[in-house]
């Protein structure tokens, strides 16, 4: 085992000319003997009929690092997703079951809705089970039954159908579980802890030696999974942001030294803050947990803020939640009562220190309104391009399971649908990296300082 | 004098048959005699050539009350609004200025537009300054002048282009200034507290004899002035609350025993809570100002919560900003740590109160989503009922300073424009009445507890 | 009879001093004997038992005309709308039903969910019944049972959940059906001709003397339905509306002698393209079938728009679909091509003759983008402030059916709800009056001609 | 030259290992020598100082094919965009000019913006112009000088504040003003008309030999843009035609044998169409111009209609504007009357159509409702990811032709931003590939026929 608990041998790796590698997912194949196959049920839907390509050839892979120089090695490379025209499963003996865990994302109903839908009408599987209430489901609650005609109209409603919850797995339990119900897919919808729980559960399935297709569709409207190109959710979270973001930049522009506070969210990695800062081209400083920052002294956010008023008389702040973790602790850890509780909000803890700070100088009077959005944007139903986004990851998913894949997550890399080990997007976070453009772009855009030189000794604490 | 600081000999009373009594609204003969009179420019304007009605019969009136029975008094009528056959101003000679006052509500750019316009184009006036920045704008501040072509795109913005503040009222500097700036005629929006500034402007103007005409068009978000229909940018309000209504139903229903808390405007008076309640269907309990409730023990809140999460598993709430401000007082008041001033909003208080109960008690897990839309909703702009409701009230505003009247607000008093004295809308606040039907509408929909038997000795701050 | 068909002997009049007249509504008791009555639940229902004047006052009415003069005759009254403290139906003897026709129209479902909510929580009654696409279905359809969680959510969605239609008037085989089904209250919500048809309803339905109150909701989203304030989904349409103008006026601006011309809903009365007019305020002409207009020669609309686009370079014209009428028709009669079945679409007639004129004159290239919003304006669901006003409509509705009364439709007046007899809205239809201030204000906010003076011979037939 | 008019000489070919072709864009110094270069002024940009990779090595290139197999050549790649180390204008010479072409697309005014802001804050680059109304304004037209303040707000609004016009291009007369107004940068934004009168502008410049860069950001709402992933715009306007998908279902399913036709753009490919029904699932059938279609027989679209309302009572179709026009072409020749210019409209054309059938038929009571919402479409403002992704365009052109670059257009390929050579794109048109799967995918999601099988000698015309 490596330092994050991946077994080396899992890893299934395959060697091409040219420095070529392909890291393949697992197939039941890997452990289970002489499993019979059945032709793809598509091959008769009338749909297909006219689509000459539809079966992704078996040898279709992706690369991960597209930019390349004229004698680049050819690098990573993924298993493309889609249909095969062999299935593992006779759709009659299927019996699917789905889950959704963690936090509200928009299009959690759609891909509910497209694997139901995707297993009944591609491959004529009728058993599809939803599991309540996250993990725990497996074990504490019914089951409901799923049909295309329960799941037709929750696209256009936010939240997820199922319900969710946080936590809650026992793996051990949840295996137990899958075999009493005589459940042969799992679908698991959810973040990267969510996506090392269905790591977990694999493995156990695969030591039990049993028929189970676990499939992973990652869920993060944060965007902070790696090798992806982008979360489900995300576009559509973005778009919402800026109905805040305009609401900061009315309320800063209506009062003389007005402030616009808007907390995003982001709580490691700052790709919603970015996003919407570079789409609404009203904000003066974006704040992200990447990128360090301090409020006093020179350089400092007070300074800045000062400056931009004297200006131009208003200023917007989008903050991502996780930002300035380091100063939030610091300032917390020495006071206890109850109301403190609250000033783990980053947003609530700048609107307060921002007040104090410049009612203390008494040289400007300020006006700061502060605005935290995060459940109006997490509970809205997703945009349309993030609707036919979800309904391609988990028309993959249900491909992958049916062709006899497990073990594996549903991803688009580089623009084109994938199927990539479980280990390789919980290894490690995606982050805004500073060193790259896309955050150059975004401090052209806003002109704020990089915070790359806090004065000696100064540090909010101090304070 | 009054308690309200009403001179009585200004109000002028006209009595009639049948109990009929109109509450007329000051006209600058009532101080400076000999005026000179002009014919209405309108008399030449194509547009209101086909209207054969188009001039408001002097003797028009609106009465205040109209449920009414067969042998009913009349009782109290304001004058009707609307343009008068001959007006006390020269158009060349008229120099207005706008302010706008208070916080930001969805129509202040609208009615900043339609006075500009009006007074251009109904009456050929060109000379009009935008006051900046409230009433300490007249002071302390350049004023900018205002055309059409300023204003014309105003209306699709939120926020006020003139900018706001509160306070900043001293009388005699602001009508030094209005001598000194050569200004006839006055146009200030704003709050009760605005109009009672405006209330001594008018009689500061009155007292020094000159012809200056001051006209005040209400505004509060939170509809909380007396005798009009409702205030301008209310209607976007409620409407714009659902967005949070909605996602908040979406959070409570995503997870088991979720609770979504909505804070909405209306320090006084809980008007946007219940219409908004009433209009979304998806609201379990409305906590007003006017009702006042009690969380601990039999008919309180908590035990509402635990029964409304036992039936349904899920639970919306809509707080208005004033509500239960004794109980937040009472509990506060203990700790004087900084994070506590979050506390003062009673729906940051009352999500960490519910949290705490509901932790202590262990016999339930809820989880509570905060959302507090306010600065998003009072940002956007008008809609459209509320875009012409805008406009007719400045227009109104305009016929009536022309006309000589003064030291009025322009108001819709059952779906009719009139001229309101001001002491008529600052003498007391517009509040929801909980012993009339509209109340009892919306308990009926919520089926919430009345909180009207709080058990003895029980009190908030007991605990 | 008089020639509206009504029976005058049906007309209940009551006369009180000073001039007062009451124009009351049927009550059931007016032609059976010796009904017996029950005391209200809501008198038991704990949401009402703080209110202290719930029950309406049986004297309360609402005069028609509130402009008066200190000696005005008091006029036409109606009857307050609300709950009596006695019903004339024990509510497990209720058995109602819902009926939809005609357009769709913002709120629809509201009021459909707002009476079955309304009978169930507040006077307890279980049956309640949908009847399927319009009045026809009585007849030819199945009904369908509606319970308070059928349409929990339905004023989420637009349309109507019961289906509509036109026509299928046919009163004896309805009043047959009502009689088999044992109905005993009917809901009728539909425009003026389905309102005359609700009338024709309830006449035979006194003629045969049965114990069935017949309650009509006036449903037009032309507003064209006199005496009431304003129809449900008024508002929501002229708020959706601006998106097309504002779409009409993006590519007016983005071309040379660009013209945007939207055609807005209002077959013979053209409230929403004035209001929506009013609203914008990015509009440079509105055409309404109340004030007639012509294209040709001096002081028509060619010209018009030669002058506008010489002076801004672009130009928005709205037009109602019942305006031009006159002009559609004779241009049509004299070509019997099938494509022409189009050119009595209003908007596509003058989109075509607008560019014929520049193309023949050849002075002008201009640019003409058509958009016709209807249906997607009246499919969209009631926003919030229809949302409020058809739950009163609704409950009021339900509070004199219960009551007693018959014969009559549920309407605000002047702000008040109120019972108003069959015949006083369907006798005439509501119009834009032209000699009036609104349509001279809409005149002087775009400026565009009267169209008063058509140049001698010159019509538009004569090309 | 080939047949596509392309100097094959002007086709700059890289080759390396492994099959690897590099496509790549013309130079300044291709045609003129001894260009002095200047250091990127982005190196003392504060806000790229932190940005270790900022500038885009030479060698970074893109694959255009990037599912491939073990053994693959690697295929064409394309030239990588970005700053580069060295640019060949000093910003002081610079004298840049915007020119917007065709039809309106959201994103239009980010990119104005984008490119004005761009040089401005990126290069110091203060000379902008803009050329008024399409290619006709080089030599018709005076030009507009634009400031980041003049732009600054213009992404919040639909359409081109530059304004646009289709054809006006004389390759001379603009390189003459080119020349006469010392412009040495040319941003052309247009579709591939456009951009093929960008490349003879480019040529021409060449031949003159001419120190300009020519780049053009290509602009197609429909998506038909072959080589690039997605253009700009086309996310919003799937996104807004949900408004008209869900309007048509509503009505569709508010009455009995209810069709809601929908119109969506797309004359030469059905990419809206594909993805709006995709993104929708409310939709029964899409009519793409790549798929041909019939109304007659068996497996024709009639016969569908029929089958469908008789299963679900209720269908919503999407139609292309380009589907189905041989079959418009045929019907309408036959008939000259002026109303018939409407039916060139497939929308139109087929609501007619749809109706006589099944009038004529009489089996079957059918009621169509046609909504067009092009205009409404394409007028909005950008939502936030078009808004993002139209930024990085504007951005990439500029440092495109600010490193010498010339006769590209500036484009995403596979996720990446790269420099294309304009006859990659215009030599033909992307399309939807209905042997592809999305396609399938989509007939999948509709399950509607395939018509591949029209019947013998039955077409449209033999009616």
């Amino acid at each position: 085992m490596d330092s994050n608990g991946v077994d080396e041998q899992e890893m299934k790796l395959v060697q091409g000319a040219a420095g070529y590698v392909l890291e393949d997912v697992p197939h039941l194949t890997d452990y289970i003997l002489d499993l019979p196959t059945y032709p793809n049920p598509l091959q008769s839907n009338p749909a297909y009929s006219v689509v000459r390509q539809y079966f992704v050839d078996e040898d279709d892979t992706v690369p991960q690092k597209i930019v390349v120089h004229k004698d680049s090695p050819r690098g990573t490379h993924f298993r493309r997703a889609g249909p095969r025209q062999k299935v593992y499963f006779k759709p009659a003996d299927v019996r699917a079951c789905i889950v959704t865990c963690g936090g509200l994302c928009p299009g959690l109903n759609t891909v509910i809705r497209e694997i139901v839908c995707g297993l009944h009408y591609m491959y004529g599987v009728t058993e599809v089970l939803g599991v309540n209430c996250g993990f725990s489901g497996f074990y504490s609650k019914n089951t409901v039954t799923l049909t295309p005609k329960d799941v037709s109209d929750i696209h256009k409603r936010g939240g997820t159908m199922l319900g969710t919850s946080r936590g809650g797995h026992d793996t051990s339990k949840i295996v137990d579980n899958i075999q009493d119900r005589e459940i042969n897919q799992v679908y698991i919808i959810g973040g990267d802890g969510t996506q090392k729980g269905a790591s977990a559960i694999y493995k156990e399935i695969r030591r039990r030696g049993l028929k189970v297709a676990v499939a992973g569709i990652p869920k993060t409207i944060d965007n902070d999974i790696p090798v992806i190109d982008k979360s489900f959710g995300f576009d559509t979270a973005v778009e919402e942001a800026q109905r805040a973001i305009n609401a900061a930049h009315v309320e800063a522009t209506s009062v003389e030294n007005g402030i616009g506070l808007v907390k995003l969210m982001g709580r490691y990695s700052g790709f919603i803050a970015m996003y919407a800062t570079l789409a609404s081209r009203d904000v003066d400083c974006c704040l992200i947990p990447e990128s360090p920052f301090y409020l006093e002294g020179k350089g400092g956010l007070y300074e800045f803020i000062a400056k931009r008023l004297r200006e131009n008389g208003h200023m917007v702040i989008v903050v991502a939640e996780g930002a300035g973790q380091d100063l939030v602790a610091e300032s917390i850890e020495q006071q206890d009562a109850s109301g403190n509780k609250l000033l783990k909000d980053v947003g609530l803890w700048m609107s307060l220190k921002i007040k104090e700070h410049f009612a203390k100088q008494r040289k400007m009077d300020i006006t700061l309104k502060y605005i935290d959005p995060t459940y109006m944007i997490r509970a809205i139903p997703a945009n349309a391009s993030d609707n036919v986004y979800s309904t391609l990851l988990a028309q993959s998913a249900v491909h992958g399971a049916m062709a006899g894949y497990t073990g594996f997550i549903s991803g688009l890399v580089n623009g084109r649908h994938t199927y990539i080990p479980f280990n390789r997007i919980t290894e490690k976070q995606n982050k805004v990296v500073i060193t790259d453009r896309m955050w150059a772009r975004m401090l052209s855009s806003t002109n704020q300082p990089s915070f790359m030189n806090p004065p000696n000794g100064v540090t909010e604490g101090a304070n």
